[in-house]
């Protein structure tokens, strides 16, 4: 962990879900608005967090090759039509389905994304790098107003995180050392993985991401290149 | 060719290469500058031409599979190598070479370019779909201030335009129908290809792309979705 800024890095890239914007409140608000709407009673906070529960094995299925590549709303619907009678809903319609898929595209940034990301691009290449496929980022990039240069997904790599060749995708394509790319994430394991594959790593932690009980995550647990409270403290450690 | 803002479209992308930015003038500006930094006298006009005459048959040995994959910078910098002794031009570094390639990351747009672009951001997705590689299209769009929603290129689809490929990986990524993505572009040819894979046209004509005595490309020679005078008649006729 150093506070000085990195020389040599030209370009951010970011995890999405979690380091950039708050899925989990976003997620519930959403769930809430159509029980109301459709006049549906559930636990919709526990449909979310069961939900997003499943994010990881389903990725794991494309991962170990039991499925083909299949894009992570694809992977969103066939998690939440598998929920939907567990919680007592039945009876949507297509298009309600893709409503509520669709909410993984209207996730609010945390407070501090836009201001620390606007000030990062000044300096910066700034991209993400997400399990979530081009559509969703770009939707959500448009709604909340987040600046990318571009969007980096695993979708270009065709490959989930954390396998290398979605971390070795930017460097890649942008024709730059892995050295001058650095992986801004609030997850221990993405940076690990990210430091693999020669990438600088930059944590920001996200306490509240999983509610207001969540024990992983809370700190950085390896020696990262940067470690910052949030994106105007990460812009102020990487001079922008 | 109508007049009326084209219902149903969500997204344009827009060729590159003297649609959006005039890379005559830039590259001919680039190579008069090298010649009196290192005092070499060559006719950089003439070399500006040979280079980009050699494009598309650069792309053609991808195409026909000549080559494996190989990205723009890369057939810029083979071409390149193979025209500067025909110019008298030695002894070139690494270095040098690679400052020139980079020539084609630094093009200006033309006048109209950003503040159309900035316009039609408000309402639709804009993104690039060009033969250039992300690289040189991320460099380009910082440099000049061109305000991409989403960086597509025919790396990611991993073929050349014209190649069915590169027009239909864009409603792919969107999850769009291909009728509701637009591609603009100053050639009659890439609006013809981009049409048969479903896709609206929009021409735009840059009558001085190829320099003072333009020959090709003067006129809209297909019923084009929309026909327009520079990108800010085009966000006009968009309602944007």
């Amino acid at each position: 962990m150093t506070e000085a800024r990195i020389p040599g890095v030209s370009a951010l890239v970011f995890d999405v879900f979690g380091t950039v914007v708050d899925w989990r409140s976003s997620i519930i608000r959403e769930l809430e608005a159509f029980g109301r709407e459709r006049r549906l009673a559930a636990d919709w906070t526990a449909l979310a967090d069961a939900w997003r529960a499943g994010y990881q094995p389903a990725m794991e299925r494309v991962r170990k090759g039991e499925i083909g590549w299949t894009v992570l709303d694809d992977l969103h619907r066939e998690t939440l039509e598998a929920l939907l009678p567990k919680f007592g809903i039945g009876g949507l319609s297509k298009a309600e389905i893709l409503h509520l898929v669709h909410a993984w595209h209207r996730l609010d940034p945390w407070p501090d994304a836009v201001q620390g990301l606007t000030r990062l691009k000044r300096r910066y290449i700034i991209g993400t790098l997400s399990n979530g496929n081009v559509a969703l980022l770009l939707d959500m990039a448009k709604r909340a107003g987040l600046p990318w240069d571009m969007i980096f997904s695993a979708e270009l790599a065709r490959h989930y995180k954390p396998a290398p060749q979605a971390y070795r995708s930017v460097p890649n394509f942008l024709r730059l050392d892995p050295g001058k790319v650095m992986l801004v994430a609030a997850h221990n394991n993405d940076l690990v993985a990210a430091a693999r594959e020669g990438l600088e790593t930059g944590f920001v932690a996200r306490p509240t991401e999983y509610g207001p009980h969540q024990t992983r995550d809370l700190k950085a647990e390896h020696d990262f290149d940067v470690v910052a409270r949030d994106f105007l403290h990460l812009a102020e450690l990487m001079g922008a």
